[in-house]
């Protein structure tokens, strides 16, 4: 199966299109995980981190369609972050969780095909444990064009998946992402060029028994009109929507980014699931109020879909 | 100093407008480090990526401006590959060499505050060493917008540097930093966008004696008319100027990238110089052929320039 197959089956199966993004800054860890642990000691602060990211697949894998983990916060601890990101992976595949590398990965010729590699790729090394990420699928920024990104979309024709920023959720994503490009009645915004270099790298991969392609976009849930506007025009492209949560959407906000059958999109949320615990009532119980904020935006979404 | 005014020194003091870049692809080390290594394991490949970096920086590193690590082959080697990289750069310190982490990062909020804090960092562990990379400057995505740059340019603020993508080397860059934004007399590609941002954010940060910004641009060699264009309209912004060499552009196509004094960009070239040693006469000596090939690619730079 390839990777919009699976990830659907998965939303079906779980009835959830919740994603959990794994942000682990330590700074905001649950004070448990932190007690004993010197601040300046990386190889300490990871073990956390591991620790941390394994809790929270343990109280919200079952609600999820696919984990997240942002490569930033595991790239702040040097050799020891990488160490838990490849381990958090590892134990994520033994839950059978479809893993999203958040790297947002860029460059060109045998630099981007050592980032696909990586992220992507599943070659194993002399201790039979993969020499590389694996995940199943990675954003990745697409500025330096359409042979920039030939790397990842072999990977793709494999079964592996990718997300394109397309328009993202801050405030600034208009800077570039909303200027006018073309003319007359071909006028749309750059980010509505990924969204058509997309479509054209989707003819050159199998889309599956879904009609979705495994070349899908970022779009922020903080903007629902260009959300919706790109659904519309591009049916075949998978979206991963961040912006939900403590950047502020709406699961409302999204019935749109939605095919008729609910399928089409998973939502992320990072901070207001994984970080519950600082607004409970019970903050030492960090994985409880994670399951309890995940199935809550999990039921959200799917209300917010019912009798579309 | 800040980040420009110490780069200027270091091409004024040494004669040299030339940054080597580390792209150390495991499969084009020289033979003789790869010897015994099984190239399933990345603790191995690691050391001979360190071993090669750093006889790579002794061969040329009198006769560059900067040293270049380029992180993906670092990332592709895991927690391995991040300690090569940190004792790459550490011996680049200790060398007085510039370092740029030609890292491409480009994402939002507490996100972007870790890559740069790893990047551009220098907290210290408990070992007294850097608790992260500590680089004099990175490169940057800037597609998700100005509010995704803050958290990096508070480290310029206090002395770093970065280079925003502008107009890349590579065939496919015209795909969308081509592309005409704007109306009428107005009307100006994408990348000349991105380089308005950055002498925005140059009013937000000290220029430096030399009045030339520590927000600099990539801008490739390849393109030599864009850059030219670049250069006459952004008189204070730095270029670090990819694509000379394997990529196919030739010095002399760099004139008008630099200003009257010879100032204000620095070019890189990676492959045709630290792999020169595979189109040498005497492949075995793979330190002696990357200095030979610097040298001359430096003093072709350098007599490109001259009449200016």
């Amino acid at each position: 199966m390839n990777f919009s197959e699976r990830l659907i089956e998965a939303v079906t199966n779980k009835q959830s299109r919740l994603t959990v993004g794994l942000d682990p800054n330590f700074q905001l860890l649950p004070p448990s995980l932190l007690e004993g642990v010197n601040i300046g000691d990386r190889a300490m602060l990871a073990r956390a981190t591991t620790e941390f990211c394994i809790g929270i697949m343990d109280a919200v894998g079952d609600l999820i369609a696919a984990i997240k983990p942002q490569v930033a916060f595991f790239e702040r601890l040097g050799p020891a972050g990488y160490a838990s990101l490849e381990a958090v992976v590892k134990e994520a595949r033994t839950r059978n969780l479809i893993i999203i590398s958040d790297a947002k990965r860029g460059d060109i010729g045998s630099t981007a095909q050592a980032y696909a590699d990586y992220h992507l790729g599943w070659s194993e090394g002399v201790d039979g444990e993969p020499s590389c990420l694996g995940a199943d699928a990675m954003t990745i920024n697409a500025y330096l064009g359409e042979d920039s990104l030939e790397p990842f979309i072999q990977y793709v024709r494999r079964g592996r998946g990718v997300f394109l920023l397309a328009k993202t959720s801050n405030p600034g994503s208009g800077d570039f992402q909303d200027k006018l490009l073309g003319d007359g009645k071909d006028r749309a915004p750059l980010y509505h060029s990924v969204a058509v270099l997309a479509e054209r790298l989707t003819s050159q991969v199998s889309v599956g028994r879904f009609d979705y392609s495994s070349v899908g976009l970022v779009v922020g849930a903080t903007y629902p009109q260009q959300a919706a506007a790109l659904r519309a025009a591009f049916p075949r492209l998978l979206f991963l929507i961040p912006g939900v949560g403590a950047q502020g959407a709406k699961p409302a906000d999204l019935r749109d980014c939605f095919d008729r059958d609910g399928l089409g999109a998973v939502v992320n949320s990072s901070r207001s699931i994984i970080f519950a615990y600082r607004d409970s009532a019970n903050p030492s119980d960090w994985q409880g109020a994670a399951r309890t904020a995940a199935m809550a935006l999990r039921d959200e979404i799917n209300s917010a879909l019912r009798g579309k």
